[in-house]
């Protein structure tokens, strides 16, 4: 017998943006919805057409994506209670939108309806059927999300599945159970669902709230007891505690509960979305993510690394590359030593594993760590790293020395009394035995020297005026304390096409600022843009 | 009918600690110990005393706290194969401890045994009943972790039972079922669970990690189908994705299923405890995190003042104050203004509720917060706010103007060619009317600094040599791009008794640092000691 087929819904350009501190633009809409037809999601939300300028915008470029699995769905409620369904300006937004699948949240609880939306009950049922008759008879496939569904049913069962109902007659697609304020429990949700099944004869759907910390549990409870569509968000963006998290629900549908969803060549690329997603939200991923975190499959305890082998079956619930993680293993000589060989090859420098050459590398990388450096997440300074240790490596340019002057200071009550602000670097670089002495002000310290160093920069090496520093990160490292700390600083930068990061570490920020600014130029001009030099 | 009684035992001190990057110390696992007493966890594993000489020490201290609900307990394994059980060190390190209970973990599944363990089932079985029964022997209260229960139970359910059993023949006083890699599915752990409490006749626990995202729901699937002891840490925090976390464990218990374990006094607790740990730890709590996080019950979505009370239930499914929680509103005019009262009020400064003060308060924390600043986390910056708000109100010093210097320099290769680096301050304080000028180097700039500062003011103040910067923190903020960011500072100070934390903002990082620290400088002369002040 065939898997059981699941539907997935993805609603993080809608529900997920709810979360504090996303804001997305329409270009990180449209990259997303690529990014999640990639993965074999079905059905991705893409917004509230009508509510927002962003969002209309959205769907009128978004008709030029060619998406190869997912259906684009628009979202939005039943119509208003003071007008009809033909002259709800919400429900023509939808139309308009030019998708071929609308969702339409709804009223489930009767509480919501007398209390919230102040109408009667048998209005409320005539509203979410003839909303949804309007949009089926434009020939869409229409979903009713059921707010508060399960706290509905709770108070008033009878009328809960009353709206359903509505929803059927009205000719809905799909009906979406939906724990609004995520405070259900999956043994409720279980026996909730089992009760609609009896009683409706549309496929339903579960939409969960991660409240409780239950939000993958009551979904895929639901699933277990007769639920056919799951909604849910990358990483489990959401307002309040997030949505539920379909990059823990997908691996557990496909790999754990056997249904038929995604491809296993989708389900691969599962990693690389979530990180994708959570790099265009401009939120760190969390490295203690189930599933796709950067330690979700690290051991800890100190084991032999011949007991690695017996380890790795029973600490892992499953293969990390299924859904494209990589085990992390805590830096031994082994694991270092193989790392470095194969970026090495990738970067065309030949060095033996059995050799001096990658023991040496190792060596300087665990002194670096030591001292606050992290390679990981600063790809372009471990390459500069396997650079430097190749005798005759000539790097661009070298510094000779630089000065930052910070001064703060308040003007005499005749100059006006404001207090000013200086900032100014000086720098020497040399390139070619050449010496340039540069000085520039700026908007702070870092940013000073940023401007000192490629103003001298500028004059050999002119396609470094394409450079941008698109993100600048500090963390002080724990285990020191108070303003003698150890600060790590990451900078990502980027020429509009091509992205890199490189790290700096020391106890003076400003040292520690200028190490990830130099690596950044240095790689720029190594492997970014082999040209950017000036011919003489 | 009374409610059925669930035993919380929480091992964050242990299987938590086992989470990269946190590291406590003795006297943090002392504060911690207490903390959870208070919580009313009825069962506290303290560490592995005999594995390092750290968890030996905090039981050997740990016997002179006075705890009013937790019993203690050391954590160990059974006996090493070749050995007796009485002449085994570990499980006599265990006796040592000296705590009322011990908890031992052993081998469940068969294929551990064979091919970890490397010994024969049957002696296994012998190994188990054996390091229970001299535990036992020694009047302990003995709970037998069985590791990788479920994944044992899948394979050989006999074999694992059978470990079980042997344990109970030593006389153990509870069975807990560890789901040791998360991989078991909460269907699954409800079934396994039932199936075992027919086979065995002590009290059953459960011990869950969550890399399937599912640990609250199998320990309450658990529970739900029999357990009586539920195992879990603070915040979840633990290798890979984190063990089960109580703090969502307990309130469904509590508040949605109706067990007894924690009273509601303690109940309100909870978001204390849990921000306590997170800062012991060191780690930033997570604003989601349901029930305890700042943002748990927060709602983004715009809604009039007057819809407030109808949302509140809907969007709601607690009550917050029942786990010590309050619910986030999006600063408005009128939650601002009542704070600033509330909180003038608590230092001795009436303001009038309908007064233009609160009002211009308020206005200057609005524009503040627009300039990066934030006071929720820095509450003395805030009271300074008010303070410097009052007509008359004098400061113990005031800054004329600062100079930093930050210098990188080669040395000539005659000087031994090596880089050096020169960190300077000068600064200009004025107290009462009389102007110091300062100069200090520093381990990087903004230790500089407050040398310098301190140096200036240690003449009239000789109090602040007490003062300790223990956490500085840097925040780039979001939205702002390169290395022109707005950076915001925290830092938290302590004089060994009371600790007090600052906040300042710029897109100079230097000047952020500053105004961090002279807050808390200022706020340790006006506050914390009142009398530092040299008598002339």
């Amino acid at each position: 017998m065939a898997a059981k087929r699941i539907d997935l819904y993805d609603t993080t350009l809608r529900d997920g943006a709810q979360q504090e501190g996303i804001s997305f633009t329409v270009s990180d809409k449209l990259k997303i919805t690529q990014k999640l037809d990639e993965l074999g999601i079905n059905y991705i939300e893409g917004g509230w057409p009508g509510s927002n300028p962003k969002d209309t915008e959205f769907f009128e470029k978004a008709k030029n994506l060619k998406l190869k699995n997912a259906v684009l769905v628009a979202f939005g409620s039943t119509r208003r209670v003071d007008t009809d369904a033909e002259k709800d300006e919400g429900l023509k937004a939808l139309v308009r939108a030019g998708t071929r699948a609308v969702n339409i949240v709804g009223k489930s609880s009767a509480r919501q309806v007398t209390q919230v939306l102040e109408t009667t009950l048998p209005n409320n049922l005539k509203i979410i059927r003839e909303s949804v008759g309007f949009l089926k008879s434009r020939g869409l496939t229409v979903f009713y999300d059921a707010e508060h569904f399960f706290d509905g049913f709770k108070i008033d069962p009878d009328y809960a599945i009353d709206t359903l109902l509505a929803a059927q007659q009205g000719g809905v697609d799909c009906l979406v159970l939906c724990d609004t304020n995520g405070g259900t429990l999956p043994a409720e949700v279980a026996d909730i669902v089992k009760q609609v099944r009896k009683k409706t004869s549309k496929p339903l759907g579960i939409h969960a709230h991660n409240d409780s910390e239950l939000a993958v549990a009551v979904s895929l409870a639901a699933v277990e007891n007769g639920a056919q569509h799951v909604e849910g968000t990358i990483n489990g963006y959401g307002e309040r505690c997030g949505n539920a998290n379909l990059c823990s629900i997908i691996p557990a549908l496909k790999l754990k509960m056997g249904y038929a969803c995604v491809t296993a060549r989708q389900l691969a690329k599962l990693t690389d979305a979530s990180r994708f997603v959570a790099e265009v939200a401009n939120l760190a991923p969390s490295s203690h993510q189930p599933y796709v975190g950067l330690s979700a499959f690290l051991h800890k305890a100190g084991l032999h690394v011949s007991a690695l082998s017996k380890w790795e079956e029973s600490y892992q619930h499953i293969d990390p590359e299924l859904v494209g993680n990589s085990p992390k293993v805590v830096i031994s000589e082994l694991s270092g030593k193989s790392n470095i060989i194969f970026k090495a090859k990738e970067l065309g420098i030949p060095i033996q594993p059995s050799g001096k050459e990658a023991r040496r590398i190792l060596e300087q990388i665990k002194e670096l760590e030591s001292l606050g450096f992290q390679y990981e997440d600063a790809d372009a300074s471990f390459e500069l790293l396997i650079h430097r240790s190749q005798e005759g490596y000539k790097p661009p340019f070298e510094l000779v020395d630089y000065m930052v002057v910070v001064e703060r200071h308040r003007r005499l009550p005749a100059q006006g009394g404001k207090v000013e602000f200086l900032s100014e670097a000086t720098i020497k670089v040399k390139v070619d035995n050449k010496i340039m002495h540069t000085a520039s002000e700026g908007n702070g310290p870092v940013n000073a020297l940023d401007f000192a160093l490629r103003k001298g920069l500028l004059e050999f090496y002119p396609g470094l005026s394409k450079v941008d520093l698109i993100d600048y990160k500090v963390r002080i490292l724990e285990g020191s304390s108070g303003t003698g700390s150890q600060v790590r600083v990451f900078i990502e930068s980027s020429n509009g096409k091509v992205k890199w990061r490189t790290v700096g570490s020391s106890t003076n920020i400003i040292e520690a600022s200028w190490l990830a600014l130099y690596d950044s130029m240095e790689y720029f001009l190594l492997r970014v843009n082999k040209s950017a030099r000036r011919k003489k």
